[in-house]
């Protein structure tokens, strides 16, 4: 029963992860700001239904499981605005590693080595299964404030090459889509939600 | 592109999901209702988690995969109290009906017959996939509501024999975690926060 308690105790801390807000809006609930569970539900939707689009061959289970897991390190660590600086990226890196220690580290060892071994891979960003799951969670908030006249990037000053390198893990791993997304990154210019440069 | 367009359309649909409250309450955000979106997230990780509990092979990707989408049909129907009358429980049927007709037809053909048999599957609760899918979406509020002093149970008059019912799945898929599940429910009626009736 020892083994199912910190199960148990893993689960009830995931609930914390419902209140990480992200600079994210959901349009459809009075532009709230999005949290960090519902938006890991949502991209591991879409992975699953865009896979068709990358050239490879993928493990979708991973990359699912790891979309699932990618963010529950901002129970501890915070949300970091996807274009903060890069003193706020390492600090950010710095306390993501002590979180996986910690919240992992609550479940049974062969499930916290399975966790910390996917969130790892998701991080590192080599696999094509992690390149993709990147892709993915990047290019999701992009769709998002397409539709929502700029949504969260007009709370902020994005440029477009900002959000060109942002996408870049797309462009590798899903190309057939990059045009469209470029297409997608210079209509927000000529709408004036982000700065050409 | 067309192809494309209609997964984006389906895309941009999902993001209501974030909009429909159930009756759970989010502990860690001032008990706030919980929304079916964070809610899929969080069964979905749990399902990941908990399937060494089931006595036979599973195909976990599909159980998975039921889970992300088992509440999408809530942005037309809303959510359904799980201890409502047997005539809302008619009428919300019909209302999923309809529902998934729309909200996967936006979807290329092939995806809307695969996430529509997908949501049958579930609904019907046949397989084992989605006997233990609907195992683990009935048993999450119960772990939530046991560290939240009774959580959303309080706000409504539970009995002991409608969890044990609710919770009949888990029985049949889960029998090592029956055991501990009902010490649980007989713990919350020592609480007073459920009925023995």
């Amino acid at each position: 029963m020892r083994h199912l308690q910190h199960q148990l105790s893993f689960i009830r801390e995931l609930d914390r992860l419902k209140s990480v807000y992200r600079q994210a809006l959901v349009k459809s609930d009075n532009n709230r700001f999005e949290n960090s569970a519902e938006h890991s539900w949502h991209v591991c939707i879409i992975a699953d239904l865009l896979q068709e689009y990358v050239d490879a061959p993928i493990d979708i289970q991973r990359v699912m499981r790891m979309l699932l897991i990618h963010d529950v390190v901002e129970i501890d660590a915070g949300d970091t605005f996807a274009f903060g600086t890069a003193t706020d990226l390492a600090q950010q890196s710095e306390q993501e590693t002590k979180a996986v220690k910690r919240i992992f580290g609550l479940l049974p060892a062969h499930q916290r080595d399975e966790f910390t071994a996917l969130w790892l891979e998701f991080e590192e960003g080599k696999s094509v299964e992690s390149r993709y799951a990147k892709a993915i969670d990047r290019v999701v908030p992009l769709f998002m404030n397409l539709v929502n006249e700029g949504g969260g990037w007009r709370r902020h000053t994005i440029t477009r090459s900002q959000l060109l390198r942002r996408n870049d893990f797309l462009r590798v791993t899903m190309p057939r889509l990059w045009d469209f997304v470029m297409s997608q990154i210079d209509y927000a210019v000529t709408e004036g939600w982000i700065l050409k440069d």
